[in-house]
């Protein structure tokens, strides 16, 4: 990749501000876990995968300024780093995923000195963004099996290498179909508020040169029914036991619009979405943004001052319109609750 | 109402510029068809009422300024002016129509002479303005029996008074129901990519203090699918014979969505917006227009330098999803070829 989302370098964080592009490809420090609480919550970084590696690291980061003598009191505060961490975002499950594998470095080295487990944390953290590139590339070589010869492929909100370590999850798909040759072009919803799929995937797909058309949320359904879309693949922030998946509002609206279209509809996502403790989609909590997100573009108001607004960040969308699962270990299909225990074992 | 949309005075055509909304409340004057031309294809008005309105007021400008000596000379310039004005916006038929109204005046009234012509014409199209008034009350009060006591009701676009000479479509359908003394809500969609729920709808209910939350299109789905919306109502821009309806693009995906979750889904529009010319919506023309629309929002870019945009103005809802189509002389449902003519007397 010609752009780095994450990265840790001479015991900083450094990140692409996500809140800058397209315009201006600016890359931010980090050198405290305060920088990177306050950079997941104002999406300077997003993508589930992508803030459980950033959440990793800004333990990593806390870790190393934590002043104690002992374990005990050393972990109390990572605790405390790893609550912050977590009160950032709700709805993306790996955010809490990469904090209980930081946690359970700490507990099981509570042995060793503290200098020690501050190294393991930090080796820790870089482990997780490696694994996450590794992971996106063979769930993009999975899903590519998906992918026929000539296809326009609709996405909506950014999976993609913004949103990961790098490659992307839906985009890492659509990444490994391009690489074996197929002829494919994609489909990018703007994905409002936030314009995920006009500011991230359409300038990371165009850097890419993989042919990318934008156009508005309220388009996609039209281009199904007027046969121009072949299938959907889109990522996950938090995939329930049966199959039901959160991710970026409107994902729902298109899922049922393909469905009635008969188009196939793929969830791109690693197993670190998985989140068996939610038997279906009605417990996942939906982070719900500040209202200016929606009554303001960079800026400029865009509607009447005091207007009401509802905005809410995720939606649900039952597994009964979902095609298959496309995860790092293999694609799930049909039942969706004895394919997903399968593929972690349980 | 305490705004204007369209009105002739002193022989100009004042419009309320809504590009302007919901920032500044601006009115252009008109003097000549060239300058209503212009206002119509830029959008300072929009709603396909509305520009049948103006394109009628345009033609009276236009054949105040024709210089001719006799009837023949006269009609084929007029006809010229009448060409121009049907050049400005292919999808709502309402335009259309207006203008084939002025032309009938001219063509019925050959016989009188010049002044006495273009007197009739003005005279035209100020009653097109004054009967649209009375054709969206009609149709409100139609509709309002429609709306349930405490109902949330979703709207499309702006299908307001803002669309109309006054008091709208489907918000005249909301604003009879509120009038009724119903307590009733409404979910505006922004609709992208003109925003013209964000500027338009949500501006014109502010104003009538009609309870109104603005939400992104790709968030309608999901609130109809947590139960928080009961009915759907959209304008339209033209309705064929088997009541297949062209509307705002996401119209379509909106009406998918209600089915999808049993909600009722009507369509708010004059006769004069039915195209009994065509059997159904395959043939309705769709307007593409300019991609700046969707790459910029008020002047700022949004999307990377040279991406690909596609952006069609409308779309078709099949009429297999409209659960009513809500006309001043009454409510059509089920067969809408054999209800639709029994309408019109045909």
């Amino acid at each position: 990749m010609s752009f780095k989302t994450i990265e840790w370098r001479d015991d900083k964080v450094i990140m692409l501000d996500q809140t800058k592009l397209p315009h201006e490809e600016k890359y931010n420090e980090y050198s405290d876990f305060q920088g990177v609480a306050e950079a997941i919550k104002t999406m300077v970084i997003r993508g589930a995968p992508a803030i459980g590696v950033a959440a990793a690291m800004g333990i990593a980061l806390g870790a190393k300024d934590i002043i104690a003598d002992r374990y005990e009191t050393f972990y109390a505060q990572l605790n405390n780093i790893c609550n912050a961490l977590g009160r950032t975002r709700p709805t993306a499950i790996n955010l809490f995923w990469g904090i209980e594998r930081m946690k359970k470095v700490a507990e099981a080295n509570k042995e060793k000195d503290l200098n020690s487990i501050r190294a393991l944390l930090k080796a820790e953290a870089i482990s997780i963004e490696n694994e996450d590139l590794q992971i996106c590339k063979a769930l993009g070589r999975h899903g590519a099996s998906l992918i026929k010869e000539g296809s326009t492929i609709l996405t909506h909100c950014n999976a993609g290498a913004l949103a990961t370590a790098g490659y992307g999850t839906a985009l890492g798909v659509i990444r490994a179909a391009h690489e074996a040759g197929k002829k494919i072009k994609v489909f990018a919803d703007e994905t409002r508020p936030w314009l995920q799929g006009a500011r991230l995937t359409a300038w990371e797909l165009m850097k890419d040169k993989i042919p990318v058309t934008l156009i508005t949320d309220s388009m996609a359904g039209w281009f199904m029914k007027q046969g121009e879309i072949n299938c959907v693949i889109v990522g996950a922030d938090r995939i329930a036991a049966n199959g039901d998946s959160a991710n970026k509002i409107g994902t729902y609206s298109v899922a049922v619009l393909a469905k009635e279209n008969r188009i196939p509809f793929y969830v791109a996502a690693p197993i670190s979405t998985l989140d068996f403790s939610l038997k279906n989609g009605d417990k996942i909590p939906i982070e719900e943004r500040p209202i200016q997100e929606v009554t303001t573009i960079q800026g400029k108001a865009i509607a009447p001052e005091g207007v009401k607004v509802r905005n809410p960040a995720f939606d649900v969308t039952p597994s009964k319109y979902i095609t298959g699962i496309i995860t790092e270990r293999g694609i799930v299909r049909g039942d969706y609750e004895e394919g997903l225990k399968k593929l972690v074992g349980k």
